[in-house]
């Protein structure tokens, strides 16, 4: 693991908001590959441990969507909360079909561990983003130890199965349009198939409203999600599924329909601010 | 007027903090070319006419980085502010050289009427800017005639330039790390070289801190500089030279210097909030 940390090594750095906006580069061993990922510093990591709120982008992201249009850190600076947002799938490597879809391959590693070849070499971003990460973190920037996960559309699916899969490791869980049933969609069928394998059986482990079914830690969970969303038309989310299994499992979920706003970052930026108010509320209490 | 007028057609249209934020297209009469702009509606503007502020963007942008990177729209939402964001350079021309450089040709029309061929056929954003975009404005958005101006680098110095050269046009003016002196800066040197030819003299029009230094309006400008910013260190920008001008010409200039910040949209996004408010107590006084 040292030799690992001792990759660690800092691609770019902006004062933003009185704090510090980086991002890092390192080799991942749950990858194999090099993988970056964004933190914001709030003003307070200066002379305290701060919690940790972990966003998880979408489709075709990289570290920086989040970084450069969610205009978060404003509000992580009046919080005292770092933000840590990681890239969306390995990099460098060029599997077969890796790179010929938007929705699948390179940009798209669906926040699962990969058990079909070629892509379990690789394909490991349930390990990362859940293990290997927050150890990272936890070696390398001030961080006392609270930590939250937030994520967008198949980031909002990362967000909701990490916490799912590991209870108790974040004190607050939020998502934006997350896949909330991806057994059921487009999207997860394609992506799932060919990481998992045809077994549909194995897919369960990655379902949020197949997971929050079954949860005994009833961890509080809040998702927005744009009405007008034309993903949401076309039964990629599902959030109705989620909704359903929280009903039927007594699970505290609140899911918002937000009234005229599509899937886009326009989307994120309008409620990030009360998104982190409410993880901030949570990871402080 | 009225048939250019009749091409203005929408690009993209998304709710965005309760407001919406749109992206326009129209036939320019001032650069021959389709023209782009983005517009953001504040609530308010639902029911009520509003004041706007022009935002120009620096070398290589387009209309797009300020609307999705600034995080603005939150601000704009909360002060009932109209924001219009035109493009840097008229685009689908091909002209010798026009798309070799980044600081020079598309993407960097230094908001000047070009005097020299081939450019002056088309690179004519000073009028674009000035007259043709808030005529166009003000016959399709609900603007109630109050306007400002303000921008970023190369868009920093369109705006000091284009409120100096229209006394009263705007009543309220600010800039982010503008190139203040441009006929003393590389860029401005190279860009002025060709949009305006050899002749120095030609030049002075279009140089904030000469024009300040003789003007009679003495329109209040708040400029906020990083002081980490290395185009400063290059030379690029002299924000001492204009506030040495403000200084023997009386004129109410207030330069702030922010430790620690670069030339990015980071440090845009830090203080956008602070001039938009400052916009808006002139706007609504």
């Amino acid at each position: 693991m040292s030799e690992l940390h001792e990759s660690l090594s800092l691609v770019s750095e902006a004062r933003c908001f009185g704090g510090r906006q980086q991002t890092w580069q390192h080799a991942s061993e749950s990858t194999g590959t090099p993988m970056k990922f964004g933190v914001y510093l709030p003003p307070q990591a200066e002379t305290q441990a701060c919690p940790v709120v972990y966003w998880l982008s979408g489709l075709t992201c990289t570290e920086d969507n989040f970084i450069t249009k969610a205009g978060a850190q404003r509000y992580a600076a009046e919080l005292g909360l770092i933000l840590v947002a990681p890239d969306t799938s390995p990099r460098g490597t060029d599997l077969p079909g890796e790179h010929d879809s938007w929705d699948f391959g390179s940009g798209a590693g669906f926040y699962v561990d990969a058990t079909q070849a070629p892509w379990s070499a690789h394909y490991r971003m349930a390990s990362y983003v859940s293990r290997e990460l927050p150890a990272l973190v936890k070696a390398h920037f001030p961080v006392n130890g609270r930590q939250g996960i937030s994520g967008h559309s198949m980031g909002g699916h990362g967000a909701l199965v990490t916490a799912l899969r590991h209870p108790g490791q974040y004190a607050s869980v939020s998502a934006f349009a997350p896949i909330a049933a991806p057994t059921r969609s487009p999207w997860g069928q394609k992506a799932f198939g060919h990481y998992l394998g045809p077994d549909q059986s194995q897919w369960a482990a990655y379902d949020a409203h197949l997971l929050l079914a079954q949860a005994t830690h009833k961890q509080p969970i809040l998702v927005d999600q744009g009405a007008a969303d034309s993903f949401l038309e076309q039964q990629q989310l599902l959030p109705e599924l989620l909704e359903a299994a929280a009903r039927e499992a007594d699970y505290p979920l609140t899911l918002r329909y937000q009234p005229g706003y599509d899937h886009g970052y326009f989307f994120v930026s309008s409620f990030i601010g009360e998104h982190l108010a409410w993880h901030a509320q949570q990871l402080q209490s």
